[in-house]
Order: structure tokens, then sequence, then C-alpha cells
């Protein structure tokens, strides 16, 4: 089965939320407070998905908030070195500072983020900023969850999503749960329907469709059932290392695997993965082959230091699901 | 035409949002600075319109927040006196005022209200104070623009209107629209045409409607062709003195008068109009006709002191369409 | 004993920090709830001191920031009519509300405030807006301590009580606590140390003087030891209807007693004592003369309405002195 | 002219104040966007006298708040390890951050700082975690001028003063301007003035003065004239390259010249010079010399990469001295 796009659109994609600086632990393996020295790469989830997609050969966009300073300087000057068009980055007036992430590698399983996200620049993405004119050039508007965190990103965010839908443009929400942005889970929950049910793909770990239900422990087939009532017609739930699901409206159901590989940190497994499986849909390739190069992506940025210049090409990708199968059949 | 509803729940009407404390002046055609005197009333447009639906005999309930003081135990006290069940009207905790509005009188043209609206109880409502096993007993969830300025209780409306999609409660969507509580037109035009897009019956004034459009001026028939992609299924804008027009999606239009009275004051026309119109809706009167009692309704309270206790029985909106259609005919 | 002050100063005294609204229950000895009509005076402590010495014959000028609307214009006509110079009063200009205080008189016993005090108009009041060309033409700069209470009007209240210390302008140091202003006791021990210890004169009720020392129970002689060695050479404990201290820095302690009348509420009583014991002191009248006219203006003021309008003239305290006086010798 | 403390305290200074996190540039002389590792030290005026006069071998001790996480545990080691006494340095429990300041060096003439200090925890102290106890077991109250800008750090810092003057504490205050955390210059000439009236020692640049007098352009005599009215008795003020004047009450005038050095970057200079010439005049040297002292050290940490580790022996700074003396007598 392969996913259907309205191919006349001048970009692939068009991310919409926040680019940030991630300041990685360059002595790992040990807690941060031994750490003395912090190498910096972009990061934030639509941030790293609109790279890692760029990098694989898709003409992407993102429209988003900067600060007025030298990390926001940087970050678009390197969004726009990997082919991304920032025309609609726009630069904020009002002294926010750019969203931090320092990254702490205790060890491979033991990754923790010490965040610096409070009146961040990113979020205070106005819904004047957002145009008609942009989001109606694109075949898919990636949503961050985490840009439904504040107002007035929030409204901007819903702004984008109902222009999407006017335009026909397909929604592509990615849950991207972070608690420390958001007032209550029960807020979080109220958006995250809101968005999901007017979004063509939702895709997200099973947690954070736990989130989006306001329940503990939920399943897979109450909440797609519940979807597909709505806009959703494809929705994909991760399960961590037991591999993901992709549901489509049309009844089938398809299963992805984890790819083992050496783990040197957890970071980057998600936006890895959306990008590889967005550049797999856009070019047409089926739904378990999209799982594939999604799952071979993730694996590969795991492996390395960072979340953004680790964005694997295809070939790699290619290159690792073909050793992947060769070692299935001997 | 009529309007149909789900005939076997318990409330004809809940409402959602704020019930605050109206301080009108005693002494009235003068400047504020020369009144001395205020008596208190209980305020609000949606408590306004539960209480007047209540006069009119309609069982009505309601989902607020009050503040833990006099003020908002003259309110819960006031609410119950007319028959509205409050049950769902939950006290603040966090040491939240009750809203005010101190209305000044110059003349019947020149009325101005002085508002005390930051940080008010009422907007703390939260999602989690919003039980969807009262919302399913409802034939009509009455909601009020106001309700949606501010977090959290943004999200409660939000999880309301879901909850009475989700259970065949007819949404009503009263824009109200008061400037003072925005951050600016465009989150109001965000949240508007959210709710507007989900609701089944539309009412407001034409200005209303031009703020939930973003528009300085816009045009009824455009509107209305657009939201009848969506939900609604009635939609009533008002003119004024110029009369109101209610727009089904059936393609009937139908036409309202306001009627002549000698004014008072302006304030609690609209909460009287709607009260009125749903009273009529709801006991199976014709659109055309819900429109001359929501005018006659309105006319009677413009020409009292109060906006909640002026609200008239269905014997006085019957006696004013009686005497105003006798003469017509003279 | 008497006290001195610069007799070439235009202005008896100077007040600064807020003048607000205060509405008292028409219909009283009942709670609030019950209460339909409320009746609108100039109230807030410093403005309630300057009412009263202006209606003693003293000239007095007011510091304050009052909102720009019908309250605020309200208050500013009141204190010009009553002859305070206004020329210092300013307009705020960023929407911040007049405070209220609603009154509820259920007995004499029990009487509460129910305040409206969050971001108001006076608490604005910025250290640009208090000229020293003005407060060197007092002979006392009489200091709220509620003013002291949030930025930038604790910082305009800093500056002019520095101005006045620069001047040879007494400051008159009225503690005048309300808790619900202020983040912590600790804060309000902070800076009403600060004050107290650059004041001239002090004057409070025994419980106030605790929160300056941040204690449960001080005890008055080790606190005016420890003011005595600061700029304070008359320090006024206030302990309820035991009556009142005065002592001096030279030694000496002067007892006023509390006049015996019919209580219809409690409020106002400081204010009305602070008015004329001052008004005593700059009239050349002896320390336990001026604790006289206090008790008999306070004793006037608690069998009235108002806090403000209710303000007795000289002749008024000299009659009740008069007679109280005749009583005794009986 | 040698300055007298109080022999038997156990601490020679206590600090009161931020320690916060510098990121460095590796790669400098570039712009910031260019550069790619940022090196960690701690930083911080205060934090930073406090580690110097650690190394110079004064016992030190510290008063601030630290963030809950890794940050906050780098900054408490580090100053352990140097010999500070962190007892008094309490963990936040409201979840801030801590304050970080990534320096730009784009060449030694041009160098800026990108602050992150949005509530961060040290602004956090409050007055009940200041200790009497712990103050009077000092020679020196150390305190910085931006532990001022925000409360309750500027209560707790007001209360350290209050203690420090009641227990013979000599009050050393450095200005340490830092705009960004300001809300006006008109609020820090309120806390400046109020806070070096009651110094014994005040040191600032002459921009810093200017600040304190909220002038643009003020002089030395006027400032010291008004201040030697009130506690201080010894005065420094730093005119850059031009040197810096140190002014005693008793009349006496020392002047102190920058020493020439290859400059990497300007950070650090204050810091340095405050640390050296405090110890200078607790190890009982004249001040002339104590101005030496101060100005080698200062030409020592610019020309290195941190104003922390940076920090000189007492041997580097006399060597410094000597080489200076015996060129200057070629």
């Amino acid at each position: 089965m392969k996913y259907e796009f309205n191919l006349e659109r001048e970009y692939d994609m068009i991310a919409i939320g926040r680019a940030c600086i991630d300041l990685n632990a360059v002595e790992y393996n040990r807690p941060m407070e031994e750490t003395m020295t912090f190498h910096k790469y972009v990061g934030g989830s639509p941030a790293n998905i609109a790279i890692g997609s760029s990098k694989l050969g898709l003409k992407a966009g993102f429209i988003g908030k900067l600060a007025d300073d030298q990390h926001g300087r940087f970050i678009k000057q390197y969004m726009k070195s990997v082919g991304i068009d920032t025309s609609n980055m726009v630069v904020d007036t009002e002294g926010h500072k750019t969203g931090l992430a320092f990254t702490e590698i205790k060890s491979p399983e033991e990754c923790s983020i010490l965040m610096y996200r409070d009146d961040v620049a990113d979020l205070y993405l106005s819904p004047s900023e957002v145009n008609e004119d942009y989001i109606k050039k694109a075949k898919i508007l990636l949503v961050s969850g985490t840009a439904l965190a504040k107002s007035p990103s929030r409204e901007a965010v819903l702004k984008a999503v109902r222009l999407a839908k006017q335009n026909d443009v397909k929604i592509v929400f990615e849950l991207d749960y972070r608690p420390y942005t958001w007032e209550s889970t029960e807020e979080t929950a109220v958006y995250y329907s809101l968005v999901a049910e007017q979004s063509n793909v939702v895709i997200g770990t099973r947690d954070e469709f736990n989130v989006m239900e306001n329940v503990q422990v939920g399943n897979n087939e109450d909440r797609i059932r519940y979807l597909f009532n709505y806009s959703p017609d494809l929705i994909v739930i991760k399960h961590g290392v037991e591999g993901s699901y992709a549901y489509a409206k049309s009844g089938e159901t398809f299963r992805g695997h984890a790819y083992l590989t050496k783990v040197l940190k957890t970071f980057g497994a998600g936006d890895s993965f959306a990008s590889a499986f967005l550049y797999a849909l856009v070019t047409g390739k089926e739904i378990d082959s999209a799982l594939k190069y999604a799952s071979a992506s993730a694996a590969i940025v795991v492996s390395k230091h960072s979340s953004s210049e680790a964005m694997p090409t295809v070939e790699e990708i290619e290159q690792l699901i073909a050793e992947h199968e060769a070692k299935q059949y001997c």
C-alpha cells in the first residue's frame, strides 16, 4: 500500500515548530558533572526531521521563530546549508532566547537531557507569522507536538493546521511529547486529540498515545478505531525495541522491526525514524518498506554523536537494510 | 422549519463559562463618577442565558468556577434560587476573585462597562472539572466565546465541546466577544473558528463574526457557506436595530426584526435574545417564531435595570409579540 | 513634649501610596451575600489620612497613581474637593485598575473586607514619578507600609524616603500592614525594618510591629530600644481597646486611652487616629494631647459608615474630648 | 594606610549572590556562530571573587542558591574543591535553572556574552536562607550588585546587609552591574544607593557609579563626598585602562595603574581585581599596594581563557608586580 500526495507542490514537506541548540557532551559515558566540553548542533524534533528529510533528498521548508542572537543565526545558517528553505523562519524581536538541550550520556541506556526551555523564542511564533501562500506549496505539513505546548506557538500551529486542511496539504502529526513544556497532561490530551483528529498521518510512541488519550495504558486498537472516525488514514505507533505498527484506515496493518545496532545514545531515534519514513512515503514506496527505511535511519543515528548532523543518506539507509536482510536469509 | 434535539435528556441546556457580578449604577443617566451607589446582580453571558432560559421554564445546568468568597457564594445561591442545577459549579481554591462589571449608563445610547477580569476565578475552570457524565445529560451545550479567552478555561471548553460531540449533545456557540480578555484578535479568530466549525448552532453579531473571520467587514453569505462545510446547520447573525438573520444549512433564511422599546441601557440584549431563542427551539417552535421570541426578550431586558433579574417570563414575551403584531396589522 | 517641624514648608503633609475605592455595604449587620447595594467612597490608608488631615485644616498633598477610568477620576475629584493638592497624582497608562474594598459588616465585632488588589494602579507608581521638588515642600512625608508591597511602588517609596531625608522632611511611617499584598512576612520584615530605621515617626499596632520584627509576639521596649539606634525619635504602638503608647527618644512615654463609643464597624480606625495625631503634632500640641485627638478621631469614624467621608472636624474631636473629660471628673 | 578588620572571625570573606556556568568558546577569535565547542567553567562575579580569594589563601564562604541539576552540582563540587565553604549554598526545589554565559571572543577588543538569566536559581535565594550565625563569622560580607536585581534574592541581600551591620562585619559592595537583569536603571539606582550607603567599601567602574547616581556622566569627587556622609570609608572607582582610584574617608586618594598584558578577552577583569584587592586588605597591606595586587591579578586573568580557573596565585601576582617595577626602573 502506498500513500498519495499532491504531486504538483513545490515542497515535499514544510515543518513547523522548534529549531534549537543541542549541546552534546564531548566526553561521555560519565555524569554531566564530569563533562567539561560540549559540542554544538542544531536540534529540536521538527528541525531534525527537516534536516533528515533534506539530507535524503526531499525539498523541505521550515516555519519557526529564532532568537536574535548568535545561536539563532547559527541555526538558520546550518539549516540553509543542508538545503532547507528558511524564508519562513522569522526572528524574534522581544529578547527571547534559543532553547538549549545539554545531553548527558552516562551509558547507552542512561541518557538524559538538561533543558533550557523557559520562554524560548520558538514558542513565540505567532499566528500572523504563518502564511497560507507558503503552506499551500507543500505536500506535507509536519506538525511537532511540542509546538502546541504554549501560546502563541499553539495558535500558530492551529492556524497552520486549518490552512493545510483548506489547501489539501497532508498533515503529519509527530507527537513529540516533552513533559516539561506543558502545564498538565490533561492540557496535552486536549490539544493532542484536537490536532490528531485533524491530521492525516499520526506518528508517536505508545507512551505518547497514552498522553493523547489521558490514560495510563491504552491499546492501539481502541485508539486507531477512534481516530479513523476523523481525518487520519495512517497511524504509526512505536513500541521501542519491539518495533512499530503502521495502521491504515483501509484496514491493513504493517509491522516494522527495530534494527540491532551499536547504540551510543538514544536521542534522535524518533526524528530520524520520521524523516526516513516520510521520505519513503513521498517517494512512493510501500508502507512496509517505509517502516524499514525508518528503522534503519533510527539505527544509524543512535550509533552517532548528534541527532541532526548524524542524519544518514539514502545510500547508508539502503545499505543497512540490505545487510540486515542478507543476515536474515543466511 | 424546526430544530431537532435528543428528547430523552434530563437537561434542556447546560451552559459553560463565566458567572460574575454586575454592579449596576443605581443613579444613572450620568457619568459613573457621579454614581454613588451600585446594585449587585449576577452577570456574565452564559450565566444570564442560563438564568433567562430557566425563567422561561427550561431545565438548565451550569459548568463553571466560582471564587471562594461572598461574591462566589452569592452567585451560586442566586442561580440555585432560579432553578439552575449548580452541582457542576466548582469553587476555586487558589484565591482568584469573582469577575466584576460596573455599568455606566450615561444615556440609553451611551453605555459602558468598567471590567475587573484579570485572573478571575471563572477563567481557571480546568479540563478535569468538566465531566462527561454531566454533559451527556444535556440536549444543548451552550458555549460562551469568552470562556475560550484564557487557559485553562479554554481547554475546559475544548474538552466539553469534544465530549458534547461524542455524546450527541447539540453545541450552541454564543460568540460573546469581549476584547479585553484576549491577547489579540488573531488568537480569537483561531479559537472562534475552531469551535464554530465543531458547533451545531452559532449565534453572534455581525461584528463578532468579523472577529472570527479576522476581517474588518465580512459578509454573511461567505461565512455561512464556509461554516456549512463543517458541523453547523443553523447560524444566527445579528445586525443590531436592523434585525437578525437565521441561516439553515438546508438553504432557508429567516429574518428577525428588532422590537421597538423604551431603552434604559443596551446591556443584556444578546443574552436575553439567546435564552429566548433557545427556549423556542427546544420547545419545538419554528425558527421564524424563535427569532420573534428572541427579539421580544431582548426588548424587555434593555428596558430594565439588570441583565439577569430582568429576564422575562414566557407570558411577558408572548404578550409583547402579540401587542407588536396587533400594531402591525392596524 | 512637642514635636518640631520645618515651619517654612508649603505643605503640612504629603502622603504617598494608594488611593482606592471602598464599596461599603448599604444593608449591613448581615453577611455580604445578603447585601444588595454598595455605597462608593474613596479609601486606602494614606488617602484616608490625607483626607482626614485636610478636613482638620492641614495643607495636604498626595503622590500616587490612578487608573485611567471612572473610579480613578472619581478619586481625584473627591480628593481635590476636600482640599488636597492632586498635582502629583499621575494617571496609569497601562490599563491597571483601581483597587477595591468591599466591606462586610456582619456586626460591629465581625467586619471583613473583600479585596481586589491584584495588579492595581497604585502599585505601579514608579520612581520617576516621585519628584524631589515636590517632596521638599513638605513638613511631613507620610509613608504607608502597603506601598512597599510590590515593585515599582516599592522603589518609588524608597526613593521618596531618600529624598525626604536629604531635604529635612520628617518621615512618618504608618505600618498599614495588609497581608494579601505581600509575598511573605519575611519580605515585609525586610522592608518595614529598612524604612522604619530611616523614619522619624513610626506608627502601628502591636501586631504590625510584630510583622516588622518577624516574630510572633514582640515587646515594645525591645523594639523602641532597637529603633532609637536609628532615625526614629517618636514611636507610637497601638494596643486596640487597651489604648496606645507614644515613646520619645528622649525617654518619655505617653499613654493614650481608647474612647468608648457606639461602634458601627472597625474600618478606618487607624487612619483617623493617624490623621488627628499628625494634625495635633503639626499644630504644636503636646504629645499626650495628640494621643487624645487621635483616639477621639478614631472613636468618631468607627461609629460611622465610611472611612474617608466620616473623617471629623476639629470641633467634633474637641467636643468628644471635652465630653469625655467631663465624664471622668464627675 | 591600612584597612582594619575584626581579626577573630573564622572567615576572611563570605560572598553572597550568583554562582553560574560560563561556556567559553574553545575556538575563538571568530563570531560565536562559528564556534562549535564550548568549555564549561564556574562563573558569576561573586563566585569568581570567592574562588580568586580562596586561591590566594583567604578563607572564603558563599551564600547562594543552586539549581538541582548537573550544572548546580558541578558548581558546588568545584567551589568546594578550591577550598570554599559551601555549607550555605542551598539547592533550589522549584525547578529553576543555572544561569549560563556563552562567551564570544571575536578579538581581544570585541568580546560579548550571550546570557541565560531568566528565572535562574540564584535569584531565588530567599531571606530565610540567610543565617545570622554564618554571617557573623566573617570579616567581610561581599555583596554583588546583580543579586539585588530581583526578588527574593534582593531581600535576601538586604537582610544579609542588615545582619552584617549588626554584627560588625565589613560590607564590601562590588557594583557588578548587568543591565539585562534589571527592570530599569531607575530601579538599579534605588538599590545601589541604598546598599552603597550601608556598605564600608564600595568598588565599581565609573560607568557603574553613573548607574548608581542615575546620571549619564558623574564625577568621582561629588559621589565620594556624598557617600562619605554615610557608612563608606573606602571607595574604589575604576577607569579601565586609565587605572583606578581608591578614596579613603580620611581624605587620602590612591591611584592604581593598569598593567600592560597580552589580552585574550576582557571577561573576569573586575572579579580578579576585587579578589586580589580584598586579599591584600585582609592580609594587612597598604591600600596603594592593594591596588597593585588588584591590577596584576586582572592582567593575568584577561590573558587566559576563563574567569574562575585562571585566578592567579600570590606568587604569580607578586612576580608580575616585580617584573613591572623592574621595567619601570630600567
